[in-house]
């Protein structure tokens, strides 16, 4: 803009200054003139935003009609092409067009952050922002729309703030598009209103049609939406090597976003999670969307170190954080899993709490949360240095809790008559141990908010300071899906619940995290995605865990709860032929590569008892880190890291790969110089395959300097984990 | 059966001793040989069951292909035709035919038992029952239908018990027939989902078709569902003069019953409430359906005094009932329903709760819920002799509370900047005073049920022991409906809980009751019906009082909220031009002929001090009663009660009558014999009429003994009151 009226001036002054200049300098500067009054007026507007390195352009442009748009350029190449923004309404005029600029202001921000928990110690929160005020001068509203640049990508939101003639309105859709630069290779899963327990699928954007039937397999409560429907954090990278990744960060009070592909234009549009009634999202101004996040990069590290999802977040408002602690735990629960034991305590088909007298019924005999055999849990954790114990079955109404739509089926305070809640409370806490609560709420929603109070009551009472809660079957109140803005706003208050009491929240089923963390760092994890459990469901993908810090782990720690040592599931339960694909060594490089708070052993400790020289990486493996390196990184291939443990001069390394295998180099310069250092290296033995050989593995101890370098062979479903302690 | 089996049997003896009696007889006795065959084989089958007094028939019956019916006849009319009885379920084989009786029980019952509060202190409850069990073969699922006759009516319902082959199961549509046996006159309201607050129409029911769009008036929640759908409770009366009321008892964990007309067949069937999803019901054996109810009699007197609907459900369990308190209280509300003054402190359109500070906000000067004005009510309460005061509009959040579907709109708790709790605890308790609370959900229901612990505590913590609940709106979860299940579950759940706060429940824009408040005596009144604020919003009709009492107040009572003296809206609002369809002398009459525990006396203290010669009136009507009697009735036209007072002898009678104006005969032979009593008339004046001239009223008293008749003119829309003092 200022180039331009430059122009006209200088052009004006010469004019003035040369009278007899020819019609033909009039023209130009009357030429000009429109020009200027047609970017003043709004038909073509252009406002561009760089990141902090300029690596990263943005732009905003008002398109005919006063169509909102942006676009995204890396190193001069296209991301984001020009892309529609904006929402449709339910009700009277959209929000989609007829905006004209009535302000612009741009500002930098650049602060250091330190999080509670993490992969690093401290977070560099670096930005630059435009914030364009868009008037709709037909219906005199006004929007927001805020564009923060950062190195590692864009995160844009919309903003409405309090006025006049914007209070109350309700979102029929989003229309925020990204129009991609090509038929980017994809790793997706199908969008769904209801679970993300999906396979990833690695596949062009064009195969998505074709591919999409065979991507959607059976689960407890699904909703698919459209036949080119994905979820987020969506991650592609392009035919020219530039990673991208499109999530969303601070998702409150609002509805869940999931990507309508276009897949003739290769336009991807935001699609939100509907209501009972098809609406997608009750608003009042002044509110705001959460904000939509593209990391870009041509380094895939990069996507996997980018902290753009925490940085958009809110800082915490937590005064006291004592009682926030990284966890490693055991837990009565892969014997269920896999159906060796069972949560219900006796074969009734149909019980009603408080009505059937549970100690009047014929216990089934293969009921695992039993006081003696949680005893046995508890001595193992102590015994090995873990921190605690989780138990699934625990509490009444295991018996007919799943697939019945049941109303009142938990109440998550009485215990089976075999689950002695106070008895393990003394015992574990005489051994040092904590007791991790377990909330199934079988999706009846209404009924756990009714219990939460005297549910967290009595985890407190009781010793219980952490609770994994779940959200299986379909949703109560009926009509409702798992991402729609009441279970957002569901999951929001059973989580601030838990902050008044103190309360750590690992919330499965629930919907993926988007940074909230940060402020709200109790919340120490989420499944969200397709987890452990599955291995014994029919298997996971031998490149499954290649691909899902790529795309789940994007907005915060994923509880994948590894160290599956006996893949063979039929030792435990000789009807399930199912197996872990993966090998044991790989299984321990998941606690470096799969971070997370919050990590779990999840095999039996008869088994671990049996490979004790392995379980020792998890004994010693950190679960909070100062520092995290990205020494390898394809998406779908392999990955490797290298974490620092916090407060220490240790360092863990693991490495992932899919289901080819391969040679894995290990370059340890990000030792400290000069410093010596014990590596001890657990890695697939000879002939190692995650499905024929999983358990060959082979530890072996070397000294290593910041000048080592090393070659390490990951078998087919494979990997290694590397222990690498201060001299 | 019996009758049969003698007559083959004689027909047999006699063809054996007259062995050369000819093929005639031998085909005779193979024809009733079939003839019990096809009765033992079930597809005729039949039982009966009588009232005590022998009046009442019913009958059950399976028909061809094992359908359940069941028929009722009075003296010998019939009053239910043949109907089919059953349910259609949402999966697999529904409960609607395939049947054969597997067993049959009769019992009978009588007891006397006394109510918290009421009518009268004792009821009786006399019953034969008969339990029909019907087995379904093809699915080995059985169901008990379970009959009681009482001389008043009958009720049926359906059991499930714990079974096999019938656990978990949803119900599609219950197919509870009510075949009538003529185009009755049927004073009737549109089948709907979401309000009862409509004008009862007086019609034949082949009428209800043409009438019904005219019917529908606007509300700010409903949701009709059929050209011929109707309300319980549904009253009727037959061309030969015979009254019949159908509603439903003990609705608990069911979805609530509206009926749907066959205009052709004059067959009603049952049509439950859907949920979000259009399903009706959801089902776990054992558990049961709740009653429907047929009252009958020649007497129209007889449907008002029957106690049938309470008579069908469970005794109370509460221990201590002292808490529970017959209560006549005047209130800061109708000044806000006539526009006079506001529920909102300030004008804003939108406010955030713990977000806007009301403090610095501007108080429009119309809001009455203000420390001083509520004082001016508490004085005239204690100067009266009332019990307590209602305040609504006291609370944050009435700004915008009303048809924005907002979720987080009350908290309970947080008073306007000009209502201070505490000091008006403590001012009506120093007066003798109670307070009652106002909890207006704004129908979210999840946002209450949140905060319902928090605000039943500040209640008790503040002096409140009751609370007028409200429910007005669209319900949140959206898709769901007043009357479904859920808000059934809902409904309950508060009552319940409020129970154990001891606190007692008045629940407006609720499901109409059905005799709950045997089982749960805190549920001292519901609205469920178009009350008085409606005066004020365009007039009820003239006769609307003469049906109440046959329509809404079978069930249980009404918070009517009567005892309007200013009947010109207009006097308090200039722009509001609405006027009560009733004389001042009706508005006393109320007292007595809208039975309720609990009775606003609704007017302005600075209106009632203008009359206090009428208000008198209020003052000495007692509000819990020992006996009743009904000295006239016909619905749609008039009503008189005599009631005595509760541990006294005094008695009070009311009128009621319609737009027409009549003459009432009194008789006073239900006072004690050889007494005398001081009786004050409070009757219409001269020339009184609802519109033209309402407040014209005349008071006298007389002498009156058991042998005094009198007749006493009622205005068109007027009616009279009259307290009855022993000397």
């Amino acid at each position: 803009m200022e180039v331009l009226t430059s122009s006209i001036n200088l052009i004006h002054k010469k004019v003035n200054r040369n009278r007899n200049i020819d019609n033909t300098v009039q023209q130009l500067s009357k030429f000009l003139a429109i020009i200027c009054f047609i970017l003043f007026s709004g038909n073509v507007s252009g406002q561009e935003l760089k990141s902090p390195d300029a690596k990263l352009v943005a732009k905003f442009a008002l398109k005919t009609g006063g169509v909102p748009t942006y676009s995204l350029t890396y190193k001069g190449k296209a991301v984001i092409r020009p892309s529609k923004l904006g929402l449709a309404l339910k009700t009277g005029t959209s929000l989609l067009d007829g905006f004209t600029i009535t302000d612009t202001k741009t500002s930098t921000f650049n602060e250091t952050w330190k999080p509670v928990w993490g992969e690093v110690k401290e977070i560099v929160n670096h930005y630059n922002e435009l914030a364009v005020t868009l008037t709709q001068q037909a219906t005199d509203r006004y929007i927001i729309l805020r564009f923060r640049l950062y190195n590692d990508g864009l995160g844009f939101r919309y903003e409405f703030p309090e006025q006049k003639k914007l209070d109350y309105f309700v979102i029929k859709e989003e229309r925020s598009q990204f129009a991609l630069a090509g038929d980017h290779k994809a790793f997706w899963l199908p969008g769904d209103y209801d679970t993300q327990e999906y396979s990833t699928v690695t596949s062009n954007l064009s195969e998505v049609r074709a591919k999409m039937k065979d991507a959607v397999t059976p689960n407890a409560s699904q909703t698919t939406f459209s036949p080119t429907g994905l979820q987020t954090p969506l991650m592609m990278k392009s035919k020219d090597g530039l990673y991208i990744n499109i999530h969303e960060a601070a998702l409150i009070n609002y509805s869940c976003m999931s990507l309508n592909l276009d897949d003739k234009n290769m336009v991807l549009e935001s699609w939100l999670t509907p209501d009972a009634i098809g609406d997608k999202g009750y608003m009042q101004a002044p509110c705001q969307s959460p904000w939509r996040t593209i990391i870009v990069s041509d380094k895939a590290g990069d996507i996997l170190t980018s902290k753009l999802t925490y940085n958009l977040n809110e800082p915490t408002k937590f005064k006291d954080v004592s009682w926030i602690k990284p966890t490693k735990y055991v837990g009565v629960w892969w014997e269920m899993i896999t159906g060796k034991s069972t949560w219900a305590y006796n074969d009734l088909t149909s019980v009603q709490l408080g009505v059937t007298d549970y100690s009047k019924t014929k216990p089934n005999g293969k009921h695992a949360a039993n006081t003696a055999h949680v005893k046995e849990y508890i001595d193992f954790a102590a015994k090995n240095g873990l921190d605690a114990v989780l138990v699934e079955g625990w509490n009444e109404g295991w018996e007919d809790w799943f697939g019945k739509t049941k109303d009142y089926v938990f109440d998550f305070v009485t215990p089976y008559p075999d689950f002695d809640v106070q008895e393990l409370h003394r015992y574990a806490a005489s051994k040092g141990i904590k007791m991790i609560m377990h909330h199934e709420t079988s999706s009846s929603v209404r009924n756990y908010e009714r219990h939460i109070d005297t549910a967290y009551k009595f985890m407190k009472a009781n010793g219980y300071d952490a609770v994994k809660s779940g959200y299986v079957g379909n949703m109560i109140p009926r009509g409702e899906h798992h991402y729609g803005q009441w279970l957002i706003n569901h999951y929001q208050y059973a989580v601030e619940k838990a902050a008044e009491y103190k309360i750590m929240v690992n919330a499965h089923e629930a919907v993926r995290p988007t940074g909230l963390a940060r402020t709200y760092p109790n919340l120490i994890g989420n499944e969200a995605a397709r987890g452990t459990e599955y291995e014994a469901f029919g298997g996971n993908n031998a490149d499954h865990t290649t691909i899902l810090p790529f795309t789940r782990l994007i907005g915060g720690p994923m509880d994948y709860t590894p160290g599956i040592f006996e893949t063979k599931v039929s030792a435990y339960n000789p009807e399930n032929t199912s197996f872990v694909h993966s090998t044991l060594a790989r299984q321990l490089a998941l606690y470096v590569t799969m971070y997370s708070p919050l990590q779990m052993a999840a095999d039996l400790p008869e088994t671990y008892n049996k490979y004790m020289d392995a379980f020792q990486f998890i004994k010693d493996v950190a679960i909070d880190w100062d520092d995290t390196k990205v020494l390898e990184a394809e998406p779908g291939d392999y990955i490797t890291y290298a974490r620092k443990a916090k407060g220490k001069n240790d360092w863990f390394i693991g490495s992932t790969c899919d289901e080819n295998g391969r040679m894995s180099k290990i370059d340890f310069s990000f030792l400290d110089k000069g410093k010596k250092y014990l590596a001890t290296i657990y890695a697939d033995g000879k002939g190692a395959h995650y499905e024929t050989n999983p358990k060959a593995y082979a530890i072996r101890k070397i000294e290593v300097t910041s000048k080592t370098k090393i070659s390490q062979y990951c078998a087919p479903g494979g990997g290694y984990a590397i222990s690498v302690m201060a001299k």
